[in-house]
């Protein structure tokens, strides 16, 4: 069993936002020459997401309008995380939209369907924090 | 390591069901031959859920009024991915339930509890979709 | 490929709770004596997660107030599940919170970033139930 480990880092400018990494993580998948098996790929902080869905503007402005209504920020006295921080509705966010994805490697790629790409979904931003990617197989 | 992959091809007639696909995931791992190891079983569409939780009509009427209520499908045009369609709801409602599951594999069987089923969650039908299968280990 | 199981039992006495279960899985992973892999922390049962999040109560009590405003308990009687139980909420609750987490395990550790935790929640507590930790690697 072969097995590969890389840290991807980002810093959003804003509070919020998607970013498609679906490119650094096949990147990833080539400098592993894994063929074979499973690529787990997570946030490594508590604010922020790892999730699949569509690459669209528009829905990703229909998420953001989703889950501000689910998990508003303002108030932000309304949560009792917030003593000196503000971002307990980014917690909760992160939980609706998933912390990891696990991916299929079948032939040396990401096993996906048309339309699947890989997001990092940032609730916290406007500092330095970082994506795992961990891959096994053969 | 061995590995193993399949697809499972649904045509599901409503816009929406919940479809107990525990059968042919075993099936799948009875074909693949490995004992132990662990299966990833996820929806290759962005628009419909793997999810484990229990066979019981109730408890799924009791998931769609819901999931209704956190992610209604009207008015369409609340949403703007709903351009030239009208599945944003289907976007959202899955990342609720979720993309996949990763299941143990012990002894050749799933290592389930007592009540664990696996389903297809499909909230955007009439149309084939699919879900991938993925097994790896020895 | 080695492979490591074991369950982790609970019996919590009120019906929802948040337990830190970190260090459970890390004597486990000591006791696999695997390096390089992944290891799968799920609930065998329907109405409990394993997610990872922050440890600090203020935060589980945010969580607590939450799903409780988007699944609530009562009244029971809105969901058809509940027949001859009342835990239809549970199953909402921990379709939230998720059912499982897939962890990387890089040279013999739990590959977190600096606030990750992995916790039990309980959402229909008050009896003996039991969490999944299964290892694959080298």
């Amino acid at each position: 069993m072969k097995s590969y480990r890389k840290e991807l880092w980002f810093k959003i400018p804003s509070r919020r936002a998607f970013i498609n990494i679906t490119p650094q993580v096949e990147e990833c998948l080539n400098e592993s020459g894994i063929q074979e098996g499973m690529v787990l790929v997570n946030a490594m902080h508590i604010t922020a997401s790892v999730f699949i869905n569509d690459d669209e503007p528009g829905l990703h402005h229909d998420y953001e309008k989703w889950l501000e209504k689910l998990a508003p920020h303002e108030p932000v006295s309304q949560y009792q995380h917030n003593v000196s921080e503000d971002n307990a509705d980014a917690h909760m966010k992160r939980q609706i939209m998933g912390r990891e994805v696990v991916v299929a490697i079948t032939k040396g790629q990401l096993d996906f369907g048309t339309w699947e790409q890989i997001f990092y979904g940032e609730f916290d931003g406007r500092r330095k924090k970082r994506v795992l990617v961990k891959i096994i197989g053969e």
